[in-house]
């Protein structure tokens, strides 16, 4: 068997997992007799265009820095959202990155990412795939907090934050049960296409006993008359009431609610940059009710809390990694590691071809929303209960958790 | 020695350590000969007016019921912002209140709150002495997040906060450091007069090592050409800025920062509402630099985030309660238990009366800042620290922490 050396990439938006995963790969890249020399791109697929890496081994063949990188938050190796060119037409960066792989003697590529990362896999399996070059396989290997990897059952990343956005959730609701005074609380959750984090805040009363009284997902279109009569009937039973809504609630007309007063720009995937939902359902009620209404934002506290982390979350971010390898020892190019899930919970770990991944987006199933459109069924509780479960043992010091640093 | 019964309020704003003082009053009661019945006010002093009370033995002789109220943030009994009028001018409302404490057979009023809570034990310690009323002692416990009190090293709760803030600050500059397209990520943390959560940010980096750039406090005068400055010279050696900025930064005529676009609202207590500081400075930024900026607001998460609580801060919080109780056994009145820190640092309880410490502000000490005024100095990061030391165990159920509900 030949050996050659591996490359890894952190890639899209950080999750407090993703460094767990890319600890999984490279625990996984030491114990195989394919690999030799493991190193790491410096800002995605940026750093093999500027020849910019790092040998992971001088770092990671010590077990203490490994155990560091699985609670560190965001990106250890830095990320990018760059978004390859249509190989067809322009394959100058091609010549470059596969020369640089060349060079290096990369046998294997390894792309931590969601599905904007695994456009990039796809489009350079397919460019090698078309130019018969054959000594590099491209592995994918699922990250986002979003959830909204279709392929796979969950996605690494997407537990600690359910936990973490629960875990809030309930304290929140806490918090503004103190006041006799009639005030609605607005929590902002992150999702632009996808409910599946803002869902996870029904957690809270499915668990722990108090959480948001309506969850408004984007799945269902946003009418102010559901507002109001939902907050209206609320006000019938207690004085404070908590909606938990998706950054990217939108219109039946397919509108995002966020996006009035915003200036229309989109960022490199052409993707709308959202601010402002929460703040616009507060406009709307302080105007209806003359209350108080208060807007939480959760903001990216919710994909680098990496001080409580599933545990279920973080073994299977590992094990993600370690399959990939696997993936890629087993001669398979083109594809993400996906989980199955198993009656009694248990994932089992397998292979889909980015092609069917990459730009596609997995949303949260109708079986998952109630008729009235407002909160999750219990169908949805019990899809997401097993994947908070455990609280990951983290080393603290000094009063603050340890993060890795290179 | 003469058996009575005891009431016990909590007052102002919730934080995630109030219920563990709670809890140190009530074991302190269960265990003193001098108290019989112990009394819950619902929502603070308006529990009492309203005659809306709990008999908490029923709840709390029960030691597991008094773990879980150690570890539910956010106050149990319910708070209330209510601003006792002036006794000499208004005293129909006093009489409703000493008639209903007679009537219980009341000897011990324990009041956990602020400097606005520590007020009402003023007016009511007043009252009393004014009308030769003795069959009451009148004990304010401390508790806020702001660490704004007079009298006391610090205050319970804050102590927690600082940990939370401080964690998640570690976190944020993590995920802001993934990117290589130049940002400012503005951090917009609580405290209305006094910068101590805020200053509280610096220890993700002196801990951690990597934090906020900038440490904006109100204490002192904001001005543009700073900002600009300090961004300017940050991007001159890496491309994330971080700011830590109070909620309650002024100008130097005293105008809060983030006061622009508000309606000139105030509550109660003739505070201004806040709102919008990190905003009005993403603006500025956006305008002067051009660059992406983002705001991210802890707002309420980080006075109620008891999913990570200091041990230090939660066992204080406890015997805080527990000393509010001796000193009511000693006949005290009209004073607040207050913290002495010794050199090898733990903590001593004494009392300070009351009168000297409602309606003041402790401000952070000029020593605490540095000359340039954009960060803190050594010594309040040595202050800081023991603060934040030890992480409490909690106890979890299917993934959340426990609360306790009545």
């Amino acid at each position: 068997m030949e050996v050659k050396n591996a490359i890894i990439g952190q890639s899209g938006g950080p999750t407090a997992a993703i460094n767990a995963t890319l600890a999984g790969v490279i625990e996984g890249c030491l114990s195989s007799a394919c690999i030799d020399k493991i190193f790491g791109m410096r800002h995605g697929i940026e750093g093999v265009i500027n020849k910019d890496i790092l040998l992971l081994n001088d770092f990671f063949t010590d077990e203490y820095n490994r155990m560091l990188l699985k609670q560190t938050p965001a990106s250890a190796l830095g990320s990018c959202r760059v978004k390859l060119p249509d190989p067809s037409t322009d394959d100058a960066v091609y010549q470059t990155i596969f020369g640089f792989l060349k060079e290096k003697d990369i046998g294997y590529f390894f792309y931590i990412g969601g599905n904007d990362s695994m456009d990039t896999i796809d489009k350079l399996n397919r460019y090698a795939a078309a130019h018969s070059i054959s000594f590099v396989r491209f592995i994918g290997v699922p990250k986002t907090i979003d959830n909204d990897l279709v392929g796979t059952d969950h996605t690494p990343g997407y537990g600690s934050a359910a936990k973490y956005i629960a875990a809030s959730m309930a304290e929140i609701a806490r918090d503004c049960a103190v006041y006799t005074v009639p005030a609605v609380t607005i929590v902002e959750i992150m999702g632009r296409d996808a409910g599946w984090l803002t869902a996870s805040a029904a957690l809270a009363e499915s668990i722990n006993g108090q959480g948001a009284d309506f969850i408004y997902l984007p799945e269902i279109p946003f009418t102010a008359d559901r507002l109001f009569a939902d907050v209206e009937r609320a006000f019938q039973t207690h004085p404070n009431v908590v909606i938990a809504v998706s950054e990217g609630l939108r219109l039946a007309d397919g509108e995002y609610v966020g996006a009035s007063g915003q200036n229309g720009a989109v960022d490199v995937f052409g993707h709308k940059y959202l601010a402002g939902t929460g703040k616009t359902l507060e406009a709307m009620i302080k105007n209806h009710f003359s209350c108080k209404v208060r807007t939480v934002e959760i903001n990216i506290l919710q994909r680098c809390a990496a001080h409580v982390l599933s545990s279920t979350d973080i073994e299977e971010s590992i094990q993600t990694g370690r399959a990939a390898v696997q993936a890629g020892e087993q001669g398979e190019s083109g594809v993400m590691v996906c989980m199955n899930r198993t009656e009694e919970y248990t994932v089992q770990y397998h292979t889909v071809p980015v092609s069917q991944i990459a730009n596609q987006i997995k949303t949260v199933p109708t079986s998952f929303i109630n008729k009235e459109g407002n909160n999750v069924t219990e169908t949805c509780v019990s899809y997401l209960k097993p994947l908070i479960q455990g609280e990951q043992t983290i080393l603290w010091e000094n009063g603050l958790p340890k993060h890795f640093y290179f």
